[in-house]
Protein backbone atom coordinates (compact mmCIF):
# COMPACT_ATOMS: atom_id res chain seq x y z
CA UNK A 1 0.00 0.00 0.00
CA UNK A 2 2.83 2.48 0.38
CA UNK A 3 5.21 3.87 -2.30
CA UNK A 4 8.45 5.21 -1.89
CA UNK A 5 7.69 8.11 0.69
CA UNK A 6 10.90 10.15 0.04
CA UNK A 7 9.50 13.86 -0.46
CA UNK A 8 9.67 14.64 -4.23
CA UNK A 9 11.62 18.12 -3.36
CA UNK A 10 14.68 15.69 -1.95
CA UNK A 11 14.86 13.35 -4.91
CA UNK A 12 17.74 10.43 -4.29
CA UNK A 13 18.27 7.31 -6.21
CA UNK A 14 15.75 4.76 -5.36
CA UNK A 15 17.24 1.97 -3.25
CA UNK A 16 17.65 -0.85 -5.66
CA UNK A 17 15.50 -3.44 -3.15
CA UNK A 18 12.42 -3.51 -1.42
CA UNK A 19 10.75 -4.61 1.51
CA UNK A 20 7.47 -6.24 1.85
CA UNK A 21 6.03 -6.48 5.14
CA UNK A 22 4.07 -9.49 5.31
CA UNK A 23 1.11 -10.79 7.54
CA UNK A 24 1.43 -14.65 7.99
CA UNK A 25 -1.78 -14.94 9.91
CA UNK A 26 -1.87 -17.49 12.98
CA UNK A 27 -0.08 -20.12 11.68
CA UNK A 28 -2.21 -22.43 9.47
CA UNK A 29 -0.89 -21.87 5.86
CA UNK A 30 -4.07 -21.97 4.50
CA UNK A 31 -4.76 -18.66 6.42
CA UNK A 32 -1.70 -17.11 4.50
CA UNK A 33 -3.13 -14.64 1.76
CA UNK A 34 -2.14 -15.36 -1.77
CA UNK A 35 -0.49 -12.08 -2.10
CA UNK A 36 1.77 -13.30 0.87
CA UNK A 37 2.53 -16.53 -0.91
CA UNK A 38 3.07 -14.64 -4.04
CA UNK A 39 6.02 -12.60 -1.81
CA UNK A 40 7.20 -15.17 -0.17
CA UNK A 41 7.86 -17.61 -2.93
CA UNK A 42 10.07 -14.53 -4.82
CA UNK A 43 11.65 -13.23 -1.57
CA UNK A 44 15.41 -13.36 -1.91
CA UNK A 45 15.60 -12.25 1.80
CA UNK A 46 12.99 -13.61 4.78
CA UNK A 47 13.40 -12.32 7.90
CA UNK A 48 10.56 -13.88 10.57
CA UNK A 49 9.49 -13.87 13.45
CA UNK A 50 9.74 -16.84 15.66
CA UNK A 51 6.28 -17.75 15.99
CA UNK A 52 6.15 -17.91 12.34
CA UNK A 53 5.31 -21.72 11.66
CA UNK A 54 8.21 -24.16 9.71
CA UNK A 55 4.85 -24.74 7.34
CA UNK A 56 4.82 -21.22 6.05
CA UNK A 57 8.18 -21.04 5.99
CA UNK A 58 8.50 -23.80 3.67
CA UNK A 59 6.64 -21.86 0.76
CA UNK A 60 9.22 -19.58 0.85
CA UNK A 61 11.45 -19.97 -3.35
CA UNK A 62 14.47 -22.43 -2.90
CA UNK A 63 18.00 -20.93 -1.92
CA UNK A 64 15.95 -17.81 -0.15
CA UNK A 65 17.87 -16.79 2.79
CA UNK A 66 15.68 -17.14 5.77
CA UNK A 67 16.70 -15.08 9.34
CA UNK A 68 14.89 -16.09 12.49
CA UNK A 69 14.51 -12.64 14.42
CA UNK A 70 12.16 -13.01 17.05
CA UNK A 71 12.78 -13.36 20.94
CA UNK A 72 13.11 -16.72 22.38
CA UNK A 73 12.59 -16.49 25.81
CA UNK A 74 15.44 -17.10 28.16
CA UNK A 75 17.69 -17.17 24.51
CA UNK A 76 19.06 -14.85 22.33
CA UNK A 77 16.66 -11.92 21.11
CA UNK A 78 17.33 -9.19 18.49
CA UNK A 79 16.49 -5.80 19.28
CA UNK A 80 14.18 -3.28 16.70
CA UNK A 81 17.38 -1.77 15.87
CA UNK A 82 19.27 -4.64 14.41
CA UNK A 83 15.94 -6.18 12.33
CA UNK A 84 15.30 -2.36 11.08
CA UNK A 85 19.50 -2.33 9.90
CA UNK A 86 19.02 -6.27 8.65
CA UNK A 87 15.79 -5.69 6.52
CA UNK A 88 17.57 -2.10 4.87
CA UNK A 89 20.90 -3.14 4.30
CA UNK A 90 19.00 -6.16 2.76
CA UNK A 91 17.21 -3.92 0.71
CA UNK A 92 19.91 -1.86 -0.14
CA UNK A 93 21.77 -4.49 -1.49
CA UNK A 94 19.11 -4.91 -3.57
CA UNK A 95 17.32 -8.28 -2.16
CA UNK A 96 13.63 -8.57 -2.59
CA UNK A 97 13.00 -8.77 1.03
CA UNK A 98 10.03 -10.03 2.81
CA UNK A 99 9.90 -9.14 6.66
CA UNK A 100 7.28 -12.17 7.90
CA UNK A 101 5.30 -11.33 10.73
CA UNK A 102 3.05 -13.78 12.45
CA UNK A 103 -0.55 -12.71 12.34
CA UNK A 104 -1.12 -9.13 10.75
CA UNK A 105 1.25 -6.80 11.24
CA UNK A 106 -0.85 -4.17 11.87
CA UNK A 107 -2.26 -5.30 15.41
CA UNK A 108 0.56 -5.50 18.00
CA UNK A 109 3.20 -6.45 15.66
CA UNK A 110 5.32 -2.93 16.12
CA UNK A 111 4.30 -2.08 12.32
CA UNK A 112 4.88 1.45 12.90
CA UNK A 113 8.57 1.33 14.07
CA UNK A 114 9.24 -0.67 10.85
CA UNK A 115 7.75 1.23 8.57
CA UNK A 116 9.55 4.55 10.28
CA UNK A 117 12.79 3.00 9.64
CA UNK A 118 12.16 2.13 6.13
CA UNK A 119 11.09 5.56 5.39
CA UNK A 120 14.11 6.98 7.10
CA UNK A 121 16.30 4.73 4.74
CA UNK A 122 14.51 5.64 1.59
CA UNK A 123 13.89 2.28 1.35
CA UNK A 124 10.20 1.79 -0.65
CA UNK A 125 8.11 -0.96 1.09
CA UNK A 126 4.32 -2.02 1.16
CA UNK A 127 2.26 -4.05 3.72
CA UNK A 128 0.48 -6.49 3.02
CA UNK A 129 -2.37 -7.60 6.05
CA UNK A 130 -2.56 -10.94 7.42
CA UNK A 131 -5.37 -12.88 9.33
CA UNK A 132 -5.07 -12.06 13.15
CA UNK A 133 -5.20 -14.32 15.78
CA UNK A 134 -8.17 -13.16 17.34
CA UNK A 135 -10.30 -14.30 14.13
CA UNK A 136 -8.61 -17.51 14.16
CA UNK A 137 -9.28 -18.05 17.38
CA UNK A 138 -13.17 -17.56 17.51
CA UNK A 139 -13.57 -19.80 14.19
CA UNK A 140 -12.04 -22.19 16.80
CA UNK A 141 -14.62 -21.63 19.65
CA UNK A 142 -17.07 -21.60 17.01
CA UNK A 143 -18.77 -18.04 17.35
CA UNK A 144 -18.36 -14.81 15.46
CA UNK A 145 -16.05 -11.99 17.19
CA UNK A 146 -19.83 -10.02 17.08
CA UNK A 147 -23.02 -10.88 17.29
CA UNK A 148 -26.33 -8.86 16.89
CA UNK A 149 -27.82 -8.34 20.21
CA UNK A 150 -25.21 -9.55 22.12
CA UNK A 151 -22.21 -7.18 21.61
CA UNK A 152 -21.94 -4.62 18.71
CA UNK A 153 -18.50 -3.51 19.42
CA UNK A 154 -15.12 -5.92 20.05
CA UNK A 155 -12.14 -4.42 22.03
CA UNK A 156 -8.82 -5.88 20.71
CA UNK A 157 -5.66 -5.01 23.36
CA UNK A 158 -2.94 -6.35 24.99
CA UNK A 159 -2.06 -7.86 28.63
CA UNK A 160 1.61 -6.48 27.94
CA UNK A 161 3.28 -2.99 26.79
CA UNK A 162 6.21 -1.52 26.62
CA UNK A 163 5.83 -0.67 30.83
CA UNK A 164 4.48 -3.88 31.55
CA UNK A 165 0.75 -5.17 32.32
CA UNK A 166 -0.92 -2.99 30.45
CA UNK A 167 -2.88 -0.29 31.82
CA UNK A 168 -7.05 -0.15 29.60
CA UNK A 169 -10.44 1.32 30.20
CA UNK A 170 -11.22 -1.37 32.83
CA UNK A 171 -14.63 0.16 33.58
CA UNK A 172 -15.38 -0.12 30.14
CA UNK A 173 -14.34 -3.53 29.92
CA UNK A 174 -16.21 -4.43 33.43
CA UNK A 175 -19.30 -3.67 31.81
CA UNK A 176 -21.83 -6.03 31.04
CA UNK A 177 -21.77 -7.20 27.30
CA UNK A 178 -17.96 -5.69 26.80
CA UNK A 179 -16.12 -8.00 24.30
CA UNK A 180 -12.70 -8.14 24.24
CA UNK A 181 -9.84 -10.12 22.71
CA UNK A 182 -6.80 -10.11 24.56
CA UNK A 183 -3.35 -10.29 22.84
CA UNK A 184 -0.27 -11.48 25.79
CA UNK A 185 -2.66 -12.29 28.34
CA UNK A 186 -1.76 -15.47 29.63
CA UNK A 187 1.08 -14.09 31.87
CA UNK A 188 -1.21 -11.08 32.76
CA UNK A 189 -4.38 -13.38 33.74
CA UNK A 190 -4.48 -12.86 37.34
CA UNK A 191 -3.56 -8.78 36.46
CA UNK A 192 -6.75 -8.52 33.89
CA UNK A 193 -8.54 -10.68 36.30
CA UNK A 194 -7.78 -8.47 39.10
CA UNK A 195 -8.55 -5.28 37.59
CA UNK A 196 -11.64 -6.25 36.01
CA UNK A 197 -13.11 -7.58 39.43
CA UNK A 198 -12.06 -4.30 40.97
CA UNK A 199 -14.23 -2.64 38.41
CA UNK A 200 -16.89 -4.93 38.94
CA UNK A 201 -17.15 -7.33 36.46
CA UNK A 202 -19.00 -10.37 37.33
CA UNK A 203 -16.83 -13.21 38.66
CA UNK A 204 -19.14 -15.75 36.47
CA UNK A 205 -18.05 -13.59 32.71
CA UNK A 206 -17.41 -16.23 30.46
CA UNK A 207 -13.52 -16.17 29.43
CA UNK A 208 -12.47 -18.26 26.40
CA UNK A 209 -8.72 -18.82 25.80
CA UNK A 210 -7.49 -20.45 22.36
CA UNK A 211 -3.88 -21.45 22.43
CA UNK A 212 -2.19 -21.83 19.14
CA UNK A 213 -4.85 -20.65 17.05
CA UNK A 214 -5.06 -22.92 13.72
CA UNK A 215 -2.47 -24.80 14.80
CA UNK A 216 -1.86 -28.19 14.84
CA UNK A 217 -1.65 -28.38 18.45
CA UNK A 218 -4.61 -25.70 18.93
CA UNK A 219 -6.13 -25.80 22.42
CA UNK A 220 -9.47 -24.35 23.58
CA UNK A 221 -10.23 -24.01 27.58
CA UNK A 222 -13.55 -22.55 28.42
CA UNK A 223 -13.36 -21.05 31.92
CA UNK A 224 -14.91 -17.92 33.84
CA UNK A 225 -13.08 -14.95 34.91
CA UNK A 226 -13.13 -16.38 38.49
CA UNK A 227 -10.92 -19.26 37.37
CA UNK A 228 -9.25 -17.75 34.74
CA UNK A 229 -5.59 -17.89 36.33
CA UNK A 230 -6.53 -21.44 37.61
CA UNK A 231 -7.64 -22.74 34.43
CA UNK A 232 -5.26 -21.80 32.32
CA UNK A 233 -2.49 -23.18 35.12
CA UNK A 234 -4.50 -26.45 34.91
CA UNK A 235 -4.31 -26.77 31.75
CA UNK A 236 -0.91 -25.72 30.67
CA UNK A 237 -1.72 -22.57 28.67
CA UNK A 238 1.67 -21.08 28.66
CA UNK A 239 2.05 -20.90 24.74
CA UNK A 240 1.07 -17.54 22.34
CA UNK A 241 -2.94 -17.39 23.00
CA UNK A 242 -5.74 -15.39 22.76
CA UNK A 243 -8.38 -14.68 25.77
CA UNK A 244 -11.76 -13.57 24.93
CA UNK A 245 -13.57 -11.82 28.19
CA UNK A 246 -17.43 -12.23 27.51
CA UNK A 247 -17.34 -14.78 25.00
CA UNK A 248 -18.13 -18.40 25.35
CA UNK A 249 -17.73 -21.36 23.11
CA UNK A 250 -20.40 -22.88 21.04
CA UNK A 251 -21.97 -25.72 23.11
CA UNK A 252 -21.76 -27.59 20.03
CA UNK A 253 -17.63 -26.26 19.94
CA UNK A 254 -17.06 -27.42 23.54
CA UNK A 255 -14.79 -30.18 22.07
CA UNK A 256 -12.96 -28.81 19.70
CA UNK A 257 -9.45 -28.41 21.11
CA UNK A 258 -9.44 -32.01 20.19
CA UNK A 259 -9.96 -31.03 16.15
CA UNK A 260 -7.56 -30.49 14.05
CA UNK A 261 -8.69 -27.33 11.75
CA UNK A 262 -10.43 -28.40 9.08
CA UNK A 263 -9.80 -25.04 6.94
CA UNK A 264 -6.15 -26.67 6.31
CA UNK A 265 -4.79 -26.62 2.83
CA UNK A 266 -3.58 -29.51 0.72
CA UNK A 267 -6.05 -32.09 2.05
CA UNK A 268 -5.32 -32.05 5.65
CA UNK B 1 -13.00 -25.49 12.47
CA UNK B 2 -16.34 -27.27 12.91
CA UNK B 3 -17.49 -30.50 12.65
CA UNK B 4 -21.20 -31.84 12.66
CA UNK B 5 -22.72 -30.57 15.69
CA UNK B 6 -25.76 -33.40 16.26
CA UNK B 7 -25.24 -34.60 19.57
CA UNK B 8 -24.32 -38.06 19.09
CA UNK B 9 -26.78 -39.81 21.06
CA UNK B 10 -28.98 -38.64 18.50
CA UNK B 11 -27.66 -39.62 15.84
CA UNK B 12 -29.09 -38.95 12.12
CA UNK B 13 -27.37 -39.97 8.67
CA UNK B 14 -24.93 -37.04 7.73
CA UNK B 15 -25.98 -34.27 5.47
CA UNK B 16 -24.41 -35.23 1.88
CA UNK B 17 -22.99 -32.15 1.22
CA UNK B 18 -21.23 -29.63 3.97
CA UNK B 19 -20.79 -25.25 3.72
CA UNK B 20 -17.66 -23.82 3.63
CA UNK B 21 -18.30 -20.25 5.63
CA UNK B 22 -15.53 -18.46 3.82
CA UNK B 23 -14.49 -14.84 4.23
CA UNK B 24 -13.54 -12.81 0.97
CA UNK B 25 -11.84 -10.41 2.67
CA UNK B 26 -11.73 -6.35 1.75
CA UNK B 27 -11.63 -6.96 -2.08
CA UNK B 28 -8.39 -7.74 -3.62
CA UNK B 29 -7.93 -10.89 -4.84
CA UNK B 30 -4.58 -10.75 -3.45
CA UNK B 31 -6.12 -10.83 0.22
CA UNK B 32 -7.58 -13.84 -0.18
CA UNK B 33 -6.54 -16.63 2.13
CA UNK B 34 -4.87 -20.47 0.14
CA UNK B 35 -7.53 -21.80 2.06
CA UNK B 36 -10.52 -19.51 0.61
CA UNK B 37 -9.21 -20.01 -2.81
CA UNK B 38 -9.20 -23.76 -2.71
CA UNK B 39 -12.54 -23.77 -0.77
CA UNK B 40 -14.09 -21.53 -3.74
CA UNK B 41 -12.40 -23.59 -6.43
CA UNK B 42 -14.21 -26.70 -5.19
CA UNK B 43 -17.73 -25.32 -4.95
CA UNK B 44 -20.69 -26.44 -6.39
CA UNK B 45 -22.31 -23.25 -5.33
CA UNK B 46 -21.23 -20.53 -4.35
CA UNK B 47 -23.84 -17.94 -2.40
CA UNK B 48 -21.83 -14.43 -2.01
CA UNK B 49 -22.66 -11.10 -0.41
CA UNK B 50 -23.05 -7.71 -3.19
CA UNK B 51 -20.02 -6.78 -2.12
CA UNK B 52 -17.79 -9.88 -3.23
CA UNK B 53 -16.03 -8.57 -5.70
CA UNK B 54 -16.03 -9.76 -9.37
CA UNK B 55 -12.53 -10.57 -9.33
CA UNK B 56 -12.45 -12.96 -6.40
CA UNK B 57 -15.88 -14.60 -8.13
CA UNK B 58 -13.41 -15.39 -10.97
CA UNK B 59 -11.73 -17.72 -8.86
CA UNK B 60 -14.83 -19.58 -8.38
CA UNK B 61 -14.76 -23.01 -10.26
CA UNK B 62 -16.16 -22.95 -13.72
CA UNK B 63 -19.54 -23.99 -14.00
CA UNK B 64 -20.00 -23.92 -10.10
CA UNK B 65 -23.70 -22.01 -9.56
CA UNK B 66 -23.01 -18.24 -8.19
CA UNK B 67 -25.84 -16.61 -6.38
CA UNK B 68 -25.84 -13.00 -5.03
CA UNK B 69 -27.42 -12.98 -1.95
CA UNK B 70 -26.87 -9.16 -0.89
CA UNK B 71 -29.54 -6.36 -0.01
CA UNK B 72 -29.28 -4.29 -3.05
CA UNK B 73 -30.02 -0.73 -1.51
CA UNK B 74 -33.42 -0.13 -3.07
CA UNK B 75 -33.31 -3.52 -4.57
CA UNK B 76 -34.61 -6.88 -4.11
CA UNK B 77 -32.67 -8.11 -1.17
CA UNK B 78 -32.74 -11.79 0.77
CA UNK B 79 -33.55 -12.08 4.31
CA UNK B 80 -31.74 -14.18 6.24
CA UNK B 81 -34.15 -17.02 6.50
CA UNK B 82 -34.07 -17.52 2.93
CA UNK B 83 -29.96 -17.34 3.03
CA UNK B 84 -30.32 -20.24 5.36
CA UNK B 85 -32.62 -22.51 3.34
CA UNK B 86 -30.62 -21.61 0.22
CA UNK B 87 -27.79 -23.18 1.70
CA UNK B 88 -29.08 -25.86 3.71
CA UNK B 89 -31.03 -27.07 0.37
CA UNK B 90 -27.83 -27.26 -1.77
CA UNK B 91 -25.59 -29.33 0.57
CA UNK B 92 -28.83 -31.72 1.96
CA UNK B 93 -28.84 -31.97 -2.45
CA UNK B 94 -25.07 -33.01 -1.69
CA UNK B 95 -23.85 -29.57 -3.17
CA UNK B 96 -20.05 -28.34 -1.94
CA UNK B 97 -21.38 -24.64 -1.00
CA UNK B 98 -19.50 -21.85 -0.02
CA UNK B 99 -21.46 -19.50 1.50
CA UNK B 100 -18.62 -15.96 0.65
CA UNK B 101 -18.75 -12.96 2.71
CA UNK B 102 -16.80 -9.79 2.51
CA UNK B 103 -14.04 -9.48 5.10
CA UNK B 104 -13.98 -11.94 8.37
CA UNK B 105 -17.43 -13.75 8.36
CA UNK B 106 -17.27 -13.46 12.41
CA UNK B 107 -16.70 -9.07 12.13
CA UNK B 108 -19.73 -7.72 11.34
CA UNK B 109 -21.38 -10.93 9.32
CA UNK B 110 -24.49 -12.29 10.69
CA UNK B 111 -22.45 -15.47 11.19
CA UNK B 112 -23.82 -17.01 14.01
CA UNK B 113 -27.00 -16.83 12.39
CA UNK B 114 -26.03 -19.00 9.60
CA UNK B 115 -24.09 -21.45 12.14
CA UNK B 116 -27.17 -21.72 14.17
CA UNK B 117 -29.27 -22.59 11.06
CA UNK B 118 -26.59 -25.18 9.92
CA UNK B 119 -26.60 -26.80 13.54
CA UNK B 120 -30.35 -26.91 13.18
CA UNK B 121 -30.61 -28.72 9.88
CA UNK B 122 -27.36 -31.08 10.63
CA UNK B 123 -25.44 -29.73 8.11
CA UNK B 124 -21.61 -30.16 8.63
CA UNK B 125 -20.01 -26.89 7.96
CA UNK B 126 -16.64 -24.76 8.84
CA UNK B 127 -15.48 -21.08 9.24
CA UNK B 128 -12.59 -20.21 7.09
CA UNK B 129 -11.46 -16.35 8.50
CA UNK B 130 -10.30 -14.06 6.59
CA UNK B 131 -8.69 -10.63 6.00
CA UNK B 132 -11.51 -7.70 8.07
CA UNK B 133 -11.81 -4.33 6.12
CA UNK B 134 -9.88 -2.40 9.37
CA UNK B 135 -6.97 -4.57 8.28
CA UNK B 136 -6.60 -3.16 4.75
CA UNK B 137 -8.06 0.38 5.47
CA UNK B 138 -5.20 0.72 8.27
CA UNK B 139 -2.59 -0.87 5.51
CA UNK B 140 -3.97 2.14 3.40
CA UNK B 141 -3.25 5.17 5.71
CA UNK B 142 0.19 3.54 6.16
CA UNK B 143 -0.51 2.99 9.82
CA UNK B 144 -0.96 0.40 12.48
CA UNK B 145 -3.90 -0.36 14.07
CA UNK B 146 -2.27 -0.71 17.88
CA UNK B 147 1.18 1.20 18.57
CA UNK B 148 3.34 1.02 21.55
CA UNK B 149 2.94 4.37 23.48
CA UNK B 150 0.18 5.63 21.39
CA UNK B 151 -2.79 2.99 21.57
CA UNK B 152 -2.58 -0.50 23.16
CA UNK B 153 -6.29 -1.22 22.87
CA UNK B 154 -8.22 -0.72 19.23
CA UNK B 155 -11.94 -0.87 19.45
CA UNK B 156 -13.99 -2.59 16.40
CA UNK B 157 -17.58 -1.01 15.98
CA UNK B 158 -20.24 -0.63 14.13
CA UNK B 159 -22.52 2.39 12.89
CA UNK B 160 -25.54 0.45 12.99
CA UNK B 161 -26.91 -2.49 14.23
CA UNK B 162 -31.10 -3.80 14.62
CA UNK B 163 -31.99 -0.70 16.31
CA UNK B 164 -30.62 2.02 14.04
CA UNK B 165 -27.61 3.76 14.57
CA UNK B 166 -25.02 1.71 17.56
CA UNK B 167 -24.75 2.89 21.11
CA UNK B 168 -21.91 2.35 22.62
CA UNK B 169 -19.47 3.41 25.18
CA UNK B 170 -19.32 6.53 23.94
CA UNK B 171 -17.46 7.99 27.31
CA UNK B 172 -14.50 5.85 26.88
CA UNK B 173 -14.38 6.33 22.95
CA UNK B 174 -14.60 10.29 23.53
CA UNK B 175 -11.16 9.60 26.25
CA UNK B 176 -7.91 11.27 24.54
CA UNK B 177 -5.99 8.74 22.62
CA UNK B 178 -8.85 6.15 22.64
CA UNK B 179 -8.65 4.04 18.67
CA UNK B 180 -11.42 2.59 17.09
CA UNK B 181 -12.09 1.31 13.57
CA UNK B 182 -15.92 1.56 12.61
CA UNK B 183 -17.76 -0.37 10.60
CA UNK B 184 -21.10 0.54 8.39
CA UNK B 185 -20.15 4.28 10.18
CA UNK B 186 -20.89 6.59 6.70
CA UNK B 187 -24.34 7.01 7.45
CA UNK B 188 -23.74 7.52 11.02
CA UNK B 189 -20.98 9.80 10.85
CA UNK B 190 -23.48 12.77 12.17
CA UNK B 191 -24.65 10.68 15.07
CA UNK B 192 -20.96 9.24 15.92
CA UNK B 193 -20.00 13.00 16.02
CA UNK B 194 -22.68 14.21 18.06
CA UNK B 195 -22.53 11.44 20.70
CA UNK B 196 -18.61 11.48 21.07
CA UNK B 197 -18.35 15.34 21.42
CA UNK B 198 -21.32 15.14 24.01
CA UNK B 199 -19.14 12.85 25.90
CA UNK B 200 -16.57 15.55 25.49
CA UNK B 201 -14.10 14.05 22.64
CA UNK B 202 -12.01 16.78 20.96
CA UNK B 203 -13.02 18.45 18.07
CA UNK B 204 -10.19 17.88 16.44
CA UNK B 205 -9.43 13.89 17.15
CA UNK B 206 -8.06 12.92 13.72
CA UNK B 207 -10.38 10.89 11.74
CA UNK B 208 -9.74 8.89 8.54
CA UNK B 209 -11.96 7.13 6.40
CA UNK B 210 -11.14 4.26 4.05
CA UNK B 211 -13.89 3.67 1.15
CA UNK B 212 -13.57 0.40 -0.49
CA UNK B 213 -10.40 -0.88 1.08
CA UNK B 214 -7.71 -2.95 -1.27
CA UNK B 215 -10.01 -2.18 -4.26
CA UNK B 216 -9.04 -0.66 -7.16
CA UNK B 217 -11.33 2.50 -6.61
CA UNK B 218 -10.05 2.51 -2.64
CA UNK B 219 -10.43 6.31 -1.68
CA UNK B 220 -8.78 8.09 1.59
CA UNK B 221 -9.86 11.14 3.45
CA UNK B 222 -8.17 12.59 6.49
CA UNK B 223 -10.07 15.16 8.47
CA UNK B 224 -11.03 15.87 12.50
CA UNK B 225 -14.24 14.68 14.08
CA UNK B 226 -15.30 18.58 13.80
CA UNK B 227 -15.29 18.08 9.70
CA UNK B 228 -16.08 14.46 9.45
CA UNK B 229 -20.08 14.61 8.26
CA UNK B 230 -19.47 17.58 5.99
CA UNK B 231 -15.82 16.18 4.25
CA UNK B 232 -17.48 12.72 3.63
CA UNK B 233 -20.08 14.84 1.86
CA UNK B 234 -17.77 17.04 0.16
CA UNK B 235 -15.93 13.32 -1.13
CA UNK B 236 -18.48 11.96 -2.10
CA UNK B 237 -17.75 8.96 0.26
CA UNK B 238 -20.94 6.95 0.22
CA UNK B 239 -19.66 3.67 -0.09
CA UNK B 240 -18.10 0.59 2.08
CA UNK B 241 -15.88 1.96 3.89
CA UNK B 242 -13.99 2.20 7.44
CA UNK B 243 -13.93 5.54 9.93
CA UNK B 244 -10.65 5.72 11.93
CA UNK B 245 -11.25 7.64 14.92
CA UNK B 246 -8.22 8.54 16.56
CA UNK B 247 -6.07 7.70 13.48
CA UNK B 248 -4.63 9.93 11.15
CA UNK B 249 -2.32 9.25 8.05
CA UNK B 250 1.36 8.98 7.61
CA UNK B 251 2.53 12.06 6.54
CA UNK B 252 4.01 10.01 3.51
CA UNK B 253 0.76 8.47 3.09
CA UNK B 254 -1.34 11.59 2.52
CA UNK B 255 -1.85 11.12 -1.26
CA UNK B 256 -2.12 7.22 -1.05
CA UNK B 257 -5.82 8.00 -1.97
CA UNK B 258 -4.49 8.16 -5.28
CA UNK B 259 -2.23 5.15 -5.42
CA UNK B 260 -3.10 1.37 -6.08
CA UNK B 261 -3.21 -1.13 -3.66
CA UNK B 262 0.71 -3.03 -4.18
CA UNK B 263 -0.26 -5.90 -2.60
CA UNK B 264 -2.48 -6.92 -5.75
CA UNK B 265 -1.60 -10.33 -6.93
CA UNK B 266 -0.71 -11.06 -10.88
CA UNK B 267 1.26 -8.48 -11.11
CA UNK B 268 -1.40 -5.37 -11.53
Amino acid sequence: MRTPSRPTSTPRPPAPGRVAIVGAGPGDPGLLTLAAHERLRAADVVIHDRLVTPAILALARPGARLVEVGKTPGGPSWNQGRINALMIGAAQGGAAVVRLKSGDPGVFGRLDEEMDALDGAGVAFDVVPGITAASAAASAIGVSLTRRGRNSALRILTGHDVDGFAEHDWRGLAAPGATAAVYMGVRAARFLQGRLMLHGARADTPVSAVENASRPEQKVVATTLRDLPATLAAEGIIGPAILFIGLRPRAAAARLGEVAPLYAIGGR
